[in-house]
């Protein structure tokens, strides 16, 4: 079509959306590939799965986004490799696609240390599918719970475990305690809807292991005081249609969230690429692929070093900045300009713990707990939402939400409620 | 639990609801069961499928609706039979439910004469399920029209069927020019996404056969000028990935949208009560199945008499008569008390074409059209809204779709891109 040399970014996440903004003024072509028609806000993804917000509230098309940007062709594909060697990325059903320069920014899933079988019991939080897959197994336990006249089946039905003492599992397991109680409660007619348990399990000694550890214990306790049971330093062995086997001893419980680690997009196998144990890619310091200069990597999906004795973390900023800097990179290297080294800039970080409890930490000095904190996590997401249509909505439904518990959300969709859906592929 | 005697109902459509909503004051229990969690406003659901509207923007789950009604209990399951002889409702793998009354309020699927194939190349539009497979066959096919470089399987792309001239057809066709046109030619480099061609196929001699005749020329002429292409008179005689044969010609088209018949809801053979050609059940005066005073029909699965030239239509203000009648004579009839005849009362008919125009009819002699229509129409709807928390979402999704065009309600989710949706179970 044109002379100007093209860049190809896989993923239109964080990290590939800045890769992308950043070449807006570069004299490149750019064209953008998701497996996904949309971008997703992930930090709030958790508030999709607890029935708080709706989808289109955090997410939006990465085309409608991008459509300012006329250097820019979004496709829709799914990408099965990358031919190093004749510099083509591989998709599903459609021609090779050519590149000069490639940023690969396909980001993480949950990883299962080698229990891959716990995921069909134990669905992860990554993607809009699967926030949607964690409500409608949540709904469907309470639906079932109202059919069965088993009192273990019911408890069972009751029980709902977190897996992970990070931020999402802390903020996962912190708001359903009082969904259950508020919104559900008076749904219900044959059993109490506020009697559901709630069991968060860490594997390390205390949450939030990345937050100074005053603010870990005052996580804890605003959890246990929102009806949430905490375990931690206790070991996981076994996830089944039963329930979660920690410490030795059967949890029983029909509903099973994962939160507990993350392993690289496999698409970094295919760059023929140094690669850390949970399958991250080491790249070099201006986020390029040892003996690629061609190919950068960005996002969840790069292992690259803070400083000495700390990794640039997967957080959403992180990857904003990477794709940034991979973005500027690809065009300096394709206009034979020297690339420059990453350095990552810590924006702090933060957690909510139910309705209107938070935890912030900025730097290595700075922590905010409770109201003040949650209220400035608020500030900062509803800030991070421009851009999307839905700054007014997600406002006015977490508003509403916040005032009332409605939750009118609640819709079990497009599934057939008799087969809950399985993850995506 | 109680000695009170329990009415069933099958179905939370608008029938079924009201039919709850009239047994608030009587001295017995109800119990409805439905297969989906939600009541849906099935007039908006074409909003859902072009998406001008979120799914939770139109529906709510039925039992957060009656929550407020303490002698309701709603179990979410799959009617698989009603045994009249032993007054129980079978349920999939769930036990039998037994009635003293029930009250069958199931409604209606899209009738493909005969060619049920038809179907998984041509949806219809009933579910929120069926419309959000609207919207995403709608959206891959312009996805795949940024991929290809043939001329011809792009023009296929870019063609869009409508078949059925009723007000589900106009209202879907009128909205996807201009929604191509304003919404999503910025987003695509490759063609121009306004030259997508929509054409709109009736087999009677005219739209909106309901409505007086030069109502139906009025929205021929407002559809038209919208780029519509109108086809009155011809008769669609096969429907295949290729795309329709009409008047024996192949129309190229990827995408094809069913508007043009109704059958009644295969549980109504299971009542062993007369029906007429479209499935539906001969009910008495008082919506009782003939031989069965206990068992009650309501809504689209109830073919009635409205005088000696009409039966009383499938609308949303006819299935609410129907369901409030059919809940006041259930509770007349488990008093030992005379049940009553139904009488419909017509509250009018309307359509919408396009973004602010509209037709509407009361009774035999009023109508109105054009843009004062329109008003009327989002007037009704928004009250009928009235009892769903998203009264204020939606008129600010109207507000903002209707300045913008922004539609950013366009996600393509849970499913993978690669497979599109079948048709719900």
């Amino acid at each position: 079509m044109t002379a100007r040399p093209r860049v190809v970014i896989i993923g239109g996440g964080f990290a590939g959306l800045h890769a992308a903004r950043a070449l807006r003024r570069a004299p490149v072509d750019v064209v953008l590939i998701d497996r996904t028609n949309h971008h997703v806000f992930q930090p709030l993804l958790y508030q999709v799965a607890n029935t708080s917000l709706a989808p289109s509230d955090i997410a939006a098309p990465i085309r409608w986004i991008l459509r300012g940007q006329r250097n820019v062709t979004v496709l829709l594909g799914d990408v099965t490799g990358v031919d190093a060697a004749s510099h083509t990325v591989l998709v599903a059903g459609e021609a090779p696609v050519p590149y000069d320069a490639l940023i690969v920014a396909t980001g993480s899933r949950h990883a299962y240390f080698g229990h891959e079988e716990w995921e069909a019991h134990a669905p992860g939080l990554k993607t809009l599918a699967d926030a949607l897959d964690m409500r409608q197994r949540m709904l469907l336990a309470f639906e079932r719970a109202e059919w069965t006249s088993d009192e273990a089946e019911r408890r069972a039905l009751l029980t709902f475990v977190v897996v992970g003492g990070g931020p999402t599992g802390v903020e996962l397991a912190g708001t359903l305690p009082e969904f259950a109680r508020a919104a559900l409660r008076p749904d219900f007619r044959r059993f109490d809807a506020g009697a559901a348990r709630v069991v968060l399990i860490e594997g390390g000694p205390r949450l939030l292991a990345a937050f100074p550890e005053h603010v870990s214990a005052r996580a804890r306790r605003d959890l246990e005081r929102l009806g949430v049971e905490v375990r931690t330093g206790v070991a996981v062995s076994a996830v089944s249609a039963d329930g979660v086997t920690v410490a030795g001893e059967l949890l029983a419980a029909r509903t099973v969230f994962w939160a507990a680690g993350n392993a690289a997009s496999p698409i970094g196998r295919m760059l023929d690429a140094p690669m850390d144990r949970a399958g991250r890619v080491l790249v070099g310091p201006d986020l390029a692929v040892p003996g690629h200069p061609e190919i950068f990597v960005a996002g969840d999906l790069a292992a690259i070093r803070w400083d000495d004795t700390r990794w640039v973390p997967g957080v959403a900023p992180a990857a904003m900045q990477m794709g940034r800097h991979a973005g500027r990179n690809a065009a300096r290297q394709l206009q034979g300009a020297l690339t420059r080294a990453f350095r990552y800039v810590n924006k702090g970080e933060m957690a909510t713990i139910g309705r209107n409890r938070a935890v912030a930490v900025f730097g290595r000095r700075v922590a905010l707990t409770g109201r003040p904190a949650w209220f400035f996590w608020l500030f900062v997401h509803i800030m991070y939402l421009v851009g999307f249509r839905n700054r007014l909505s997600v406002l006015l439904q977490w508003g509403y939400a916040y005032l009332t518990f409605q939750r009118g959300v609640r819709l079990l969709t497009p599934h057939d409620p008799a087969r809950p859906a399985g993850g995506p592929a």
